[in-house]
């Protein structure tokens, strides 16, 4: 059983401020709340429509109606189980690896893309500035399929926590270098920019390379997504890497 | 003004089955109608809620109120215009290039994206079996920000196509050869699976060469996304040709 006031809190998380107010956020559907329950994660409650879910698991189940999980879900047409979980502290990045950073990335989609791209190039550090989409978004949890469990995700202003690391700055840009012929180290930080305002000047002027991934269609297409592009990049970077060694 | 039947008419365009039977089918945004009138797609009407739009244009324009668009759309808030076209026969395939089949892939946004990419590539068909979602779904649509005006896309059964083309073969797979690694000519057929099923049994047997996009990060990873899975493998034909020549 669960009480209206509980769904009603539950609902509030629906919305930024108060997931930021709590420190806390939802998850749905077995296999990702399955991926949170094996990290670091701390699980707060779940609520399951059969007791037989999440059985080799030893926590606290409240089992409710399915009409219930409609009312709490953030989807359409809630999944059959929907977990609370208590947000973490992302650790210090390191300065000694790649770094990935978002300048205004606002579709949810395209940064949970980028979280699951992060995890498979091994990057784990993703630094984002204050205006792009919260990270904690249920859209952003659920497209990162778990990814988000291994990819640490902070906010903080771009432009002096860049100089801060005193790392290497490559920025995806429309007429940069090639990235094809470019060196690329194994330190370094990735900014991406968003699709429609692409890196913002302030920040532009801090790259040591702009990195450009080749046209081969017709002069009108415009760009790629930024989620895309980023997959290309990554995959240049991580490749580098494998031939110097 | 429009009449209450036109609308009806506009809004079973949502649907497959009344697209295919009308062989119409919907656009909307000022940017990519913009995109399919400057194209060989022809135009059946416009929709327009203040008759500024499309001056460059000498085409008829109906002029009706935003919450006429708002009952045509298929967006949870209209734009301010919305557009019917005539489907148009793709193109048959050039055995002499790069094409990219698609087995089962089955969300618009992948697919809209995996159009964008083609664009951006140069390949200028893509092939998808009868179960890959339809390319005139209006999510698609939108998706493809105007990149569907520039690549063909065929449905049609799989293996007897890609038969009959006789071009080599490769296929994106989890356990197969590093794609960095690869020789990669610049005519010949990509194939991309779905992400919960891959590349179905029968057409995996017609693979000259699978290629894998190698892990950087935590076992636990599962799988990339299809449409950065793409933009990852289409860039690597291209960037072979590169340095090929």
């Amino acid at each position: 059983m669960v009480s209206k006031n509980q769904i009603k809190y539950i609902r509030s998380l629906h919305q930024k401020k108060y997931r930021n107010s709590s420190g806390r956020f939802l998850v749905e559907g077995e296999k990702v709340i399955g991926e949170f329950l094996h990290s670091d994660y701390d699980l707060e409650a779940l609520y399951v429509s059969s007791e037989y879910l999440f059985e080799d698991f030893s926590i606290d189940k409240v089992i409710v109606k399915q009409a219930d999980l409609q009312r709490m879900s953030t989807l359409n047409t809630a999944n059959n189980c929907l977990a609370i979980f208590r947000m973490r502290e992302p650790l210090p990045i390191d300065a000694d690896q790649l770094v990935v950073a978002l300048d205004g990335v606002r579709d949810p989609g395209n940064l949970g893309t980028i979280i699951r791209l992060c995890d498979w190039f091994g990057v784990r550090h993703l630094l984002c500035s204050p205006d792009t989409v919260d990270v904690y978004n249920p859209k952003v949890v659920q497209a990162t399929m778990g990814s988000l469990t291994r990819v640490d995700v902070s906010y903080a202003d771009l432009g002096s926590t860049l100089k801060s690391l005193g790392l290497p700055i490559y920025m995806a840009v429309m007429d940069g270098n090639t990235v094809y012929e470019a060196s690329l180290p194994a330190a370094g930080v990735l900014v991406m920019g968003s699709e429609s305002h692409g890196v913002s000047d302030a920040i532009m002027e801090m790259a040591h390379l702009g990195l450009t991934i080749p046209k081969f269609g017709l002069q009108q297409t415009e760009s790629l997504n930024v989620a895309t592009a980023a997959a290309i990049l990554l995959s240049e970077f991580r490749r580098n890497g494998l031939i110097q060694k």
